[in-house]
C-alpha cells in the first residue's frame, strides 16, 4: 500500500520526507525502534517522543505537533493511536475464513446458516440455532440449540455457545470462550447441595469482544447481559445474571459474580473481583487487583490491594497487620495519657 | 404443569387465591418482582418480603409464615429456597440429549459404551473407557483410555477427561474442563526443570459437579481426590493430590495447590487461594479473595485480604503499609517514654 | 524393572537389603509411608526422615548419608528427587500415541505433516503447518495456518495453536491451552473501543511446558516470546508481547500483563499478578499472591499480599487499614508532642 493510500485510508495529511515519494510502499506496522523502510509506525505516547529522532521506519503516524520532529515521512492525524488502530486492520495477517459449510461439520437440519456465513472442520451446529450472514464458527465449536450467531460475528476454534444464547453483530468469541454453562446455584438441604437449574440465557451485545477461556454463564432466571461494545479478556469469570453496560472493558484473569451490575464505559484492570449483587456506576475505573466488596455510586478511580516488597520487609509489615487494631487502641490510649499529662503539667 | 400438579411434586400445602383454580397453569419460574400469572416464584430471603405485596405471579413458594401476606396463591413449604431448586428441575429447559452415537464420534474398539448412554458428535472415547448408562459425553469431548464416566453423569461439550481418570454418578462436568491433566512438578537439575511424570489419576465423587474450564490435574503418585456432592465453579484449578472432602463448595477463579486437603462441608469463597500442603478442617468457611497460607485446625469463617476505596485514599494508606513495622516500633517508644515521664512526674 | 536395571539407569549405587536380590522386580512408584515392595520410593526431603525407618517399599532413592538408615534395599544418589524424576519417566503409564493421521483429522492439503509424527482424531491442521517428527497432535486440537509444532512436540486434546504461532522441539502444550489468540489491544474513541488487530505471533521454546486452559496472546506487533524450558502451569494468562526468559517456571493462576519481561530462571508463585510493561531481573522468585506493580532490578525474593485470620479478628483490623494514613500522622504528632513536654519538663 503506497503512503498515498494509506493517507487516504486512514485520513491523514501526508507530509513526505525529501527524496521521497507518495508511492513509496508500506507493508506492515511496527514500533518506532524497529521499524523499517517499508513499515509503518506512529508516536501516540509523549515518552516515546525520544525515539522519534532516530526511527528508520517508512513513515510515522503522528499529531501535527510533532510532526516537525519527523526525519521520515509523517502521517498527521489526530490522534495517531486511533490512526494505528485502523491501520492494523488493512494489515492484518489472519487469514481468511472460507464461506461455506466444512464436510466434516455437523449441522442439525433444523439450524439456520446463511449461505454466506462459515462453518469450519469440526463445528456442532444443533437444531433452530442460526448463523448469520457473514457469521463464522470455526473449527471444533459448538453452537446450542436455538442459539444465534449474529451477522459478520465470529466464533474462534474450540468457542462454545451453549443453547438459548444470543450473540450479536460483529462481535468476535476467542477460542475456548464458553458462553452459557451453568451458573453456579444450589439451595443447601440436610448438609448437600441442590442444583438450581439455570434455566435463562446470555445475551451478547453487538461489537462484543470475549476472550479465550472465558466463562459467561447463563442466568438462574433472566438473562445474564453483555452491552454492546463491551471487551472482556482471556480467562474471566461472568457469573450468572450479571449485566456489563455498553462499551465497558474487563482485562484479564477479573471475576464478576452473580448478579453483579457493572455500568457502561467502566474499566476493571486485570485480576479485579466484583463480589455478588453489587452495582458498579457508569464510568468507573477499577485498577488491576482490586476486590469491589460493596457497590460504587458515582464514577471515579478505585483501587485495593497491597504493594510488594522484598519478602523480608514485606514479612516484617505482614505481621504487624494482625496488630492493627491493637496499634490503634494503643495510638488511642497515648494520645489520651499524653492529653492527661499535658493537663496536670499546666495547672 | 397445573398448580395442584406442582403441589404435589413439591411437597406443599397449597393455598389457592380467591378465584384461582386448582388446575392454574404453570409453564415456568420467575422472581418476584418480574413473576407473570402463568410462573411460579419464591420468597426465601426476608429481605424481598417487600415484594411479596405487589407479585403478578401465580403462585409463590413461601413459608407458612407468609403464606398469609401473599396476594396471590401460595404454596406452603418449610424451605421455599429448596422448594424452588426442585421446581427449577421440573422447568429445565436444556436440550435433551439423544440416546446412542453419533456417527462421527470416535469410538475405540476396546471401549465399553452402554446402550442407554450417548455420544455425541465429534467425541472421541479412548480404547478400555467405559460409559455408564445415562451418562452423555458431549461434542468433541474427549475420554482418554482407561477413564470411566459413571452411570447417569455427563460431560458437557468440549469437557476432557484424560486416561485413568474416574468420575462416579449423576456427575456434571462442565465445558472445557479438564480432569487429568498433568500435574506441575519438576525436579531442578543444573538450573534445568526435569519433568516428573504424573503417574496419579483422578477419582471424581457422585453427584459432583465440576464448572466450565476448570482443571483438576492428576496426581503424581496417587491420586487427586474430590468427594462425594463437592460442587466447583468455573476457572478453578485444583492442583495434584488435593482432596476435596463431600459436599464442599468452591467458587469461581479459586486456586487450590498442591497436595493441599479441604475437609468436608466447606465453602471457599470466589478468588480464594489454598497454599500446597495445607489442611483445612472439616466446616470451614472461607470468604472471597482469602489467601489461606496454613492448616486451619477448626470449624470457622476464615477471611483475608483488603477493602478497595478510591484510588487516593488508598494510595495514602497503602504506602503506609511498608512502615508499618516502623510505625508498631515507634509506637512501642512512645509508650516507654510516656511511662518514664510518667514516673519522672510523679517523683 | 529389576533394581539392578533400575540402578543402571538412574546411575545409583544399589545397596541391597539382607536377603534381596538385584533381581528383585520394582513394578512402580510411591511414598515412603505407602510404598508396597514392587515399589520404588524417595526421601529428598529431611523432614520426611521419620518415614524411612517403617518404610515397606522395595527399595528408596536416596544419599550416601541416609542409606544406612534405611531398613530397605537403597539407591544412593546424590540427588534423590532428580532420581524420581527420572524414575517417573522409567514408569509413566500415559498411552502411547500412535503414529500416523486418524482418517477424522482434517488435514490442510498444503500441511506438512511428518510421516512419523501424530495426528489424533478430529484434529484439524491448517495450511502451510508443519507437524515435526515425532510431534504429536491430539483429539480436536487445532493448528493455524503456517505454524510449527516442532519435533517431538506434543498438544494434548483440545489444545489450540493458531496461526502464525512456532513451537520448538520436545514441548508439552496442555488440553486447552490457548496459544496465539489475540492480544487485548483498543484504542478508544468516542467512548468506544476499536480493536488494535494483533500482527504478530508467538514463539514458544524447545523443552516448554505450557499447562491446561492456560492462555498465551499473540504479539501486537512482534511476537510473544517464551523462552527454553520455561514451564508454565494451568489458567495462566500471558499476554501479547510478555517475553519469558529461559527456565523460569509459572505457576497457576498467574497473570503477566501485556509486554511485561520476566528475566530467566524466575519462579513466578501461584496467584501471583505482573503488572503491564515491568522487567523482572534474572533469578528473582516472586511468592504466590504477589502483585507486582513496578520493575525488580535484582534477583531475590519478594512478596506480597496479606496473611488471612479468622474473620472477626480480620475484620477489626480491616477496617484500620482504611485509618492508616491517620494514624501515622497520629503518632508523629504524638511524637512532636512528647518531645516538647519532656523539653519543658528539662527546662
Amino acid at each position: 500500500m503506497s503512503l498515498a493510500q494509506l493517507a487516504l485510508e486512514l485520513g491523514a495529511e501526508l507530509r513526505l520526507a525529501p527524496g521521497v515519494d507518495a508511492a513509496h510502499e508500506i507493508s506492515g506496522l511496527s514500533t518506532l525502534q524497529d521499524g523499517k523502510p517499508d513499515q509503518l509506525t506512529f508516536l501516540a505516547n509523549p515518552n516515546y517522543r525520544r525515539f522519534l529522532k532516530t526511527t528508520s521506519a517508512g513513515a510515522v503516524l503522528v499529531t501535527a505537533e510533532f510532526a516537525d520532529g519527523c526525519p521520515v515521512s509523517a502521517l498527521c492525524v489526530d490522534n495517531p493511536y486511533l490512526a494505528f488502530a485502523k491501520a492494523s486492520a488493512l494489515f492484518n495477517t489472519a487469514p481468511l475464513v472460507e464461506v461455506g459449510v466444512h464436510p466434516s461439520a455437523v449441522i442439525h437440519p433444523d439450524a439456520e446458516v446463511d449461505p454466506c456465513a462459515s462453518v469450519a472442520a469440526g463445528a456442532v451446529v444443533e437444531a433452530f440455532a442460526k448463523i448469520g450472514p457473514r457469521a463464522s464458527v470455526g473449527a471444533n465449536c459448538f453452537v446450542g440449540e436455538g442459539s444465534t450467531l449474529g451477522e459478520g460475528s465470529c466464533l474462534y476454534a474450540g468457542a462454545i455457545l451453549h443453547h438459548g444464547c444470543q450473540v450479536g453483530r460483529d462481535a468476535i468469541i476467542h477460542s475456548h470462550a464458553v458462553i452459557g454453562a451453568d451458573g453456579f446455584g444450589f439451595a443447601l438441604h440436610q448438609r448437600e447441595w441442590i442444583k438450581i437449574y439455570q434455566l435463562g440465557g446470555v445475551q451478547v451485545g453487538d461489537e462484543v469482544e470475549v476472550g479465550a477461556n472465558t466463562c459467561v454463564d447463563r442466568g438462574a432466571l433472566g438473562d445474564t447481559v453483555i452491552g454492546r461494545g463491551v471487551k472482556i479478556d482471556n480467562l474471566v469469570q461472568i457469573a450468572h445474571n450479571v449485566q456489563i453496560g455498553d462499551y465497558s472493558a474487563i482485562a484479564a484473569c477479573t471475576g464478576i459474580a452473580g448478579s453483579a451490575i457493572v455500568g457502561k464505559h467502566c474499566t476493571l484492570g486485570g485480576s479485579s473481583r466484583i463480589a455478588g449483587h453489587v452495582t458498579i456506576a457508569d464510568g468507573c475505573q477499577v485498577t488491576a487487583n482490586t476486590f469491589v466488596t460493596k457497590s460504587i455510586d458515582s464514577p471515579g478511580v478505585y483501587s485495593g490491594g497491597l504493594p510488594f516488597a522484598d519478602s523480608q520487609s514485606w514479612r516484617r509489615n505482614a505481621v504487624r497487620f494482625s496488630q492493627l487494631d491493637k496499634m490503634a487502641r494503643r495510638l488511642k490510649d497515648l494520645e489520651k495519657q499524653l492529653a492527661m499529662l499535658s493537663c496536670t503539667k499546666d495547672e
